[in-house]
């Protein structure tokens, strides 16, 4: 079918929209990034190393997803979000917390991790412990005493913040993917596992989003729905890039994994389609927010690798 | 010289204040127990064992200082004091996550915890540290979320607790100690590492109760003060018990501070007058708060081992 005008100009629209997607990934990493130096701890004697091994992590190169989903969640209220970067770095902390957590010894036993060596193998197990304590922590510690949140919203903030990491969050379904067996893991399990381990940081991102923006209920449900099921896509599309990639291009060594991804029981088309599902769902829950959800829909479809 | 009828009237005095503080530790022990029992989760088939390793070492017998130090801080400005129980389980998490580090492999590598087997021991080292992840994000959840902290005040509560565990808290402590020279450290640095270690969570527990009670700033900094003094004082008296006690009464293996502590550095004679002078000290700041620190002189008293 030749192409309309119509569809001319839509592409042209969705051009636009790919390249104002790449531009706000780009300058909001940079805002996280020089927002987290600032917040990091200096390294001093003092400190027995810690610092530097929390710097080490929390500091190296990232794509920053769950501040910029926060940010960009934020944003759909009008709200001028970059006061709200230190929360989106708390974010950020928490994420770095879990990966030096994953790859310790007794966890993934991975040695890379954004394409350096992980945590444990620089510092050591000890101080790499230390370290993603120290990030926790510090996270709360920013969200609580966040001058810029509104005072009666502070608590609030930490406790969405815990709840997503709790043992039904992130920490949960870590125990959950370490306890599985290998060989026995279906789906469902795995699903259940990576809406722990994945998609309640994300939706924690959305829900933070949509409290400090004053969302009406309504939408913040409709948030957590986008958020869940743009975690699990997003994981997913990261099995994808794992299992067709070498470590130079995903910055870990691939396979480390062993107990099992999307990949390895749906194989490579049936994971995509999942992934493209999943994300279809996302989209569709953003639909009740009209256009002020096109910053979200750009993001999700660039983070699940989709160009429309 | 034989006893006045004063001197007798305030060793009575004396006796039945002991008796009262007994009275006290025992009360608040088990309210703290019985509200740690409610917060923890819950162990279910899908948070992957963690919630039964969190409990394991949150409900294992403990003297419960630090939350029953906080609690009579709080008294002392006539608070009621038990709608804090949960922010007094809070400080207890955050102390049993720092147990359950503290005893890792690549930490002290310790086999014994309060008379019984060390967490790592019984669930495994990964399960160990998310479990002691898991208790230092709900020690978080609960005091931003309590319903019985005034709102503005959680997130200055979440705040005090994140600065007491930071890098120049107990997390900067555990990584001095782990850093220092098992042959080459001296008294100085000794005190650095348990000030931080120690002495930075009695500091936050008189901090939470001079928050919520609303003490003078004056009092605020005296109690600091107090903390300060009586945290080091209790470390020095708990490494003379375990110097002069097998693992049956101290609940852990003797000596297992093989990186050197204050008896080993000072003998039990240095030691026990080092402890003594802190311990003084403690009481003298306590001063400006007058007849309403009776309860807390008791409580100090009791936790160095005096009579007097």
């Amino acid at each position: 079918m030749p192409s309309t005008p119509l569809s001319q100009n839509s592409s042209a629209t969705a051009l636009a929209s790919r390249r104002r997607v790449r531009e706000y990934l780009t300058e909001k990493a940079a805002a996280v990034e020089k927002t987290l130096e600032r917040l990091l701890p200096i390294p001093s004697p003092e400190d027995g190393g810690v610092a530097e091994a929390m710097r080490y992590t929390a500091l190296s190169p990232g794509k920053r997803i769950r501040p910029i989903v926060f940010l960009a969640a934020a944003e759909s209220y009008s709200t001028p979000a970059s006061r709200f970067l230190p929360s989106a770095c708390a974010l950020e902390m928490v994420h770095a917390c879990s990966l030096i957590l994953d790859d310790l010894p007794c966890m993934d036993d991975a040695d890379l991790r954004r394409g350096r060596p992980a945590n444990h193998r620089v510092f050591g197990e000890d101080k790499a412990i230390l370290a993603a304590f120290g990030l926790l922590n510090l996270a709360f510690g920013v969200v609580s005493a966040d001058a810029s949140l509104p005072v009666e919203l502070r608590g609030e903030v930490a406790s969405l913040l815990s709840q997503a990491l709790g043992t039904r969050g992130l920490i949960g379904g870590q125990a959950l993917d370490l306890a599985s067996s290998p060989t026995g893991r279906n789906l469902h399990e795995l699903e259940q596992i990576h809406s722990r381990k994945t998609g309640s940081l994300f939706i924690a991102s959305v829900e933070m989003g949509a409290l400090l923006g004053r969302a009406p209920d309504a939408e913040r449900q409709a948030l957590i729905l986008f958020a869940k099921n743009l975690g699990l896509a997003y994981q997913i599309v990261d099995d994808l890039l794992d299992a067709t990639s070498d470590s130079a291009v995903t910055g870990k060594h691939s396979h480390s994994d062993r107990r099992g991804n999307f990949v390895s029981l749906s194989g490579v088309e049936g994971a995509r389609r999942l992934a493209e599902e999943l994300s279809e769902c996302a989209l569709d829950h953003l639909s009740i927010l009209g256009s002020r959800a096109a910053l979200l829909r750009g993001l999700a479809l660039h983070l699940t690798g989709r160009t429309r």
